[in-house]
């Protein structure tokens, strides 16, 4: 591929890269809330903020959804695992609150 | 809040975290295929797999766009950086296969 048609490809590809990065801001901003709903109904009916045996049903069925969407299904369960050590600090945050 | 209503307002929210979990998967999917063409087109031509100054813009933007969503835009950065350090380890992968 010629350098100009490479550069052309590249620049076409990063809109698209931002293209969806705004799409997985908004929809992680979503997440938050419903996150932060849980944490206040947690914090105000007294029950811990960890769910270990939630989490191991959902990091099995994120990496089946991955390997269907043919991504990795380790960086699912790692994207996953940091998403979810934020929401148990706001958890935290709002039991503290309460 | 009854405690019944709690736990009812519980599985409520957690389905749609489950409904968002999936759409985010699939939409990281998406993300991936494209950081994957860069990556082979980067490496073809013999381009850095790093971009620092389309990193900044990238980030600025994500954190402008996370305040407009009501996400914390710390955590956006934040979130970017980890799927851009994955996607720095796929790009140094296929430069070596190139």
């Amino acid at each position: 591929m010629p350098d100009i048609d490479a550069h052309s490809e590249l620049l076409r590809l990063r809109k698209s890269i931002d293209n969806i990065d705004a799409a997985l801001t908004h929809i992680l901003a979503e997440r938050f809330k419903c996150t932060q709903k849980v944490g206040a109904l947690k914090a105000e009916h007294g029950l811990p903020a960890a769910d270990p045996s939630r989490e191991a049903w959902q990091i099995a069925r994120l990496r089946e959804l991955a390997t269907e969407s043919e991504l990795a299904p380790g960086f699912a369960e790692k994207w996953f695992s940091f998403v979810v050590t934020e929401v148990l600090h706001h958890h935290a945050r709002i039991a503290r609150r309460e």
